[in-house]
C-alpha cells in the first residue's frame, strides 16, 4: 500500500505557487483535483478506444461500450450494490436527485403524504423535494438541529405513517457531520418510506456499502472523488428502479419507438438517454482504482488524523466559530467557520492572497444558514492530497484575516 | 489556413491498425474523434486551473469560472447568438431537447394544440414530443417524405393555426439531408409556432447562424464536433428562456431558497443545476477553436468534395441502396445504406474485419425505418479527418460484403 502522506505528489496542479505562496487547495468539498493516473486513463482511451457506446458493431464502439460498462461493474463493487443494473450513470449528484424526485417522487407521493428531510440539506436534495411537494400536494417537513449540528430530540418522530420519502445527506457539506444514518433508515423503513441518501460528501471519503446501509437510493458525483465533472451515479434498489418511469427521453433508453408510442429499455438503460459519457466513465473508473490503491479505510483514517490535528488549533484562534460540532470524532474533513466581523468572502479573498483556497458563501444550503442565522460562512474541505503543511498554511492565513481587516485583536 | 487534407494527422487515434488494416473511422455521426489540441487543452486546465465554477473567491474557482464562461462566449460567437445568456450548457443534444420539451413544451402546449415533426427525427426529438403530447392532450403529427427523402407535397400544410411547436433535424442523421429549413421556419412563425432545430448533425459540419436561421431553439452536442461526451448546448431566444421554468433543480440555479419556497437565478444559470461541467466546456471551446483554425465553410466544402467522390462510386456497386437522396448536392457526409440480403450488422462486422468502422442499426430513428420498411441499415459518416483513402478502403470493403456472405454476384 502506498503512503497517503505522499499522495499529493500524484496531483500536478498542486505543484504551483499563487501570489508568491505554495498553492494550498482546501476546497475539495466543491470539486477535487485530478491525479495524473486519471488524466492518463482518459488520454489512453481517447487515443486508442474512443467511440460511441452501445451504438455499433465496429471495434471502437465495442471498446467504448466495454469501457463504459466496466465502470458500471467497478461502481457496483465500490459501493457494494447487489446488481450492476442498480447503477445508473448521470451527470452528477444533482441530476441523480432530480431523477429520483421526478421519476420516483412524482409517482409515489400524493396529497396528504409527507417528505421528511433535514434542515441541513444541499439545495439539490431540498429544492427537488419542494417541487415534488408542490406538484403532488404533499408536505415537506424538516428535522431540525441543535447548535452543534445534532438532531434535536424528537425530530425523528416526524418520520411517521404518512411519510413516503426520507432524504438526507450522508455527510453534511456544511457541518461535516453524519446524521444517525442507521436509525433514520430503520425508522423510515418501519413506516414504509424509502430513503434517499445523498452520498456526495461521503463516497469520496469512506467505504460505502449500500447493502449494509440498506438505503433505497444513493447518489454521488465523480468530480468530488478525483474524476471529471459531468459524471455521477444514481444507485437504486432494483425493484424500485423497475417500477419507475424513465426521466430523460431519447436514444438508448428506448426499446421500440412507433409514431405514437414507445416502449422502454431495461434498467439501467431506460434511465440513460442519449450518448453515454464514456469519457467521464473512464475517468471515474480510474479514480476509483486510484483511491483504492490507497484504500478507502486508510483515506478515512488519514483525513480523521488531519481533522484531529486541525480542530484544536483552529478553535484556539480567537474570534473563530465552527458550524456544527467541533469534536474531531464527529467531524469529517469539512469545516465551515466564521470570523467575527469579517464577511466570509473577505475571509476567502484574504486567504487566497496567501495561496490558500477556501470556499465562501451559503454552500448551497441557505435554509441551514437561515436557521442558524449564519447566511454565509467560509469552508475548508480536505482530501487525500491534503497535508499537515496545508493546514499549517491555512491556520497561519486564518490568523491574519482580522489584522488584515484592521482589527487589533 | 491549414490544409484540411492533412487534418487527420491531428488525431492520434487514427494512427493505428485493426485486424491488420489501417483503422478507418467512418462513424463520426455517432461520436467524433478528439484532436491532440483538445486533449492538451483539458490537460492544461486540469494541471493549472481546475476548480468549481461559480463557487468561490479563490484563484482556482475564479479560473474555472472564467474557463466555463469563456466557452459560453465562444459558443455564442460560433452560432451567432445575439446574447451570451441565450447559451445554456447541457449534457448533450438529448438533454437539451428534454429541457425544451419539459420546460417549454409542457407549459405552452395544451389539449387541441399540435406539435409537428418529420418522420425522420432522431428519438430524442420524437419520444420527447410524444410525452409532451401524451401529458398535455396535444396531437403529435408527422410530415412524411418521398422515397428520396424529400417532404411530400402538402406536408408543410400540417403546420397550421393549431400548431404550437415545429421540431426537426437541421440535417437528418440517417438521410444526411436538410429539410427546407427556411420555409419550415417561416411557416411555423406565420402561425405563431416556435421552431426547435436539432443541430446535432449540422453544427459540426457547416457554419451556423441562429439569427439568420431565426429558429427559436437550437441544440447540439460537443462529442459530435471533436469535444468530449458529456457537454452539449441548448440555444434559446432570450424572451423564451425568460418565460420558461427551470428544469433540473439544485445548486447554482437558485437565487433564494427558503424552507418552503425558492426563487430562481437569471438565465442562463436557472437552467444549469449543480456543478457545471467545466472540463467538458474547456474541451468544447478548444474544439471550436480547432475547427475554426480550418474554417467551417472550408470543412463543409471539404466534406462535400468527399461526398461527390463517394456517391457515384458507391451507387455503382450492385446491390447497394442508399437511404434518401443519392445526389451529392443534397447530401452531407452521412450516408445510410443497405446491401441486398445482408443484415446491416453483418455488413458492419465484415467491414470491421477490414478495419473500417461503420455503424449499423436503427440509428435512433425507428419510425423512419418503419416508414421506409428498412428497420435497420448501415451508415457511413465522415468528418474533418476523413480522407479519400478512407473512402477507397470503405468501397473496397463494401465490395467484399456479399462475397463474404457467399453470394456470387
Amino acid at each position: 500500500m502506498k503512503s497517503i502522506a505522499e499522495a499529493y505528489k500524484d496531483f500536478p496542479i498542486l505543484n504551483q505557487t499563487h501570489n508568491g505562496h505554495r498553492l494550498v487547495y482546501l476546497d475539495s468539498g466543491a470539486t477535487t483535483q485530478i491525479p495524473q493516473a486519471v488524466m492518463d486513463a482518459l488520454e489512453t482511451h481517447l487515443k486508442k478506444h474512443n467511440g460511441n457506446p452501445h451504438r455499433g458493431a465496429h471495434i471502437l464502439a465495442v471498446e467504448a461500450s466495454e469501457a463504459y460498462e466496466s465502470t458500471r461493474d467497478t461502481v457496483q463493487r465500490f459501493i457494494n450494490a447487489k446488481q450492476r443494473e442498480e447503477i445508473v450513470f448521470t451527470r452528477n449528484t444533482t441530476e441523480s436527485l432530480n431523477l429520483i424526485a421526478f421519476s420516483y417522487g412524482m409517482n409515489h407521493v400524493k396529497k396528504g403524504d409527507k417528505i421528511v428531510i433535514t434542515i441541513a440539506e444541499h439545495h439539490a436534495n431540498l429544492v427537488t423535494w419542494q417541487r415534488v411537494a408542490e406538484r403532488t400536494g404533499a408536505t415537506l417537513e424538516y428535522m431540525y438541529l441543535n447548535e452543534t449540528g445534532h438532531l434535536l430530540p424528537g425530530e425523528m418522530d416526524k418520520i411517521d405513517a404518512t411519510t413516503k420519502i426520507v432524504a438526507f445527506a450522508h455527510v453534511s457539506n456544511v457541518l461535516g457531520m453524519e446524521f444517525p444514518v442507521d436509525e433514520l433508515i430503520r425508522r423510515a423503513h418501519e413506516v414504509g418510506a424509502v430513503v434517499v441518501l445523498d452520498g456526495a460528501q461521503s463516497t469520496p471519503h469512506k467505504k460505502i456499502d449500500v447493502q449494509a446501509l440498506d438505503c433505497d437510493f444513493f447518489v454521488f458525483s465523480g468530480h468530488k472523488m478525483c474524476a471529471s465533472q459531468g459524471i455521477g451515479v444514481m444507485y437504486g434498489k432494483r425493484h424500485l428502479l423497475e417500477d419507475m418511469p424513465p426521466f430523460l427521453l431519447g436514444g438508448d433508453m428506448i426499446e421500440y419507438v412507433q409514431e405514437q408510442s414507445t416502449t422502454y429499455n431495461e434498467v439501467p438503460y431506460k434511465f440513460e438517454a442519449g450518448t453515454p459519457n464514456a469519457h467521464g466513465a473512464v475517468m471515474l473508473k480510474a479514480a476509483i482504482e486510484y483511491l483504492e490503491s490507497y484504500g478507502m479505510d486508510e483515506i478515512q483514517a488519514y483525513e480523521h488524523e488531519l481533522v484531529e490535528y486541525l480542530l484544536p488549533k483552529m478553535t484556539a484562534i480567537p474570534h473563530i466559530h465552527l458550524l456544527g460540532s467541533a469534536d474531531p470524532a464527529e467531524k469529517h474533513g469539512v469545516v465551515a467557520f466564521t470570523v467575527d466581523d469579517v464577511h466570509p468572502h473577505d475571509v476567502a479573498t484574504i486567504m487566497d492572497s496567501y495561496g490558500v483556497c477556501v470556499r465562501s458563501g451559503h454552500h448551497c444550503a441557505q435554509p441551514l444558514g437561515a436557521y442558524y442565522k449564519v447566511p454565509a460562512s467560509s469552508r475548508l474541505s480536505m482530501y487525500i492530497y491534503t497535508r499537515k503543511e496545508d493546514l499549517d498554511a491555512f491556520l497561519e492565513a486564518l490568523k491574519k484575516v482580522r489584522p488584515t481587516m484592521g482589527f487589533k485583536d
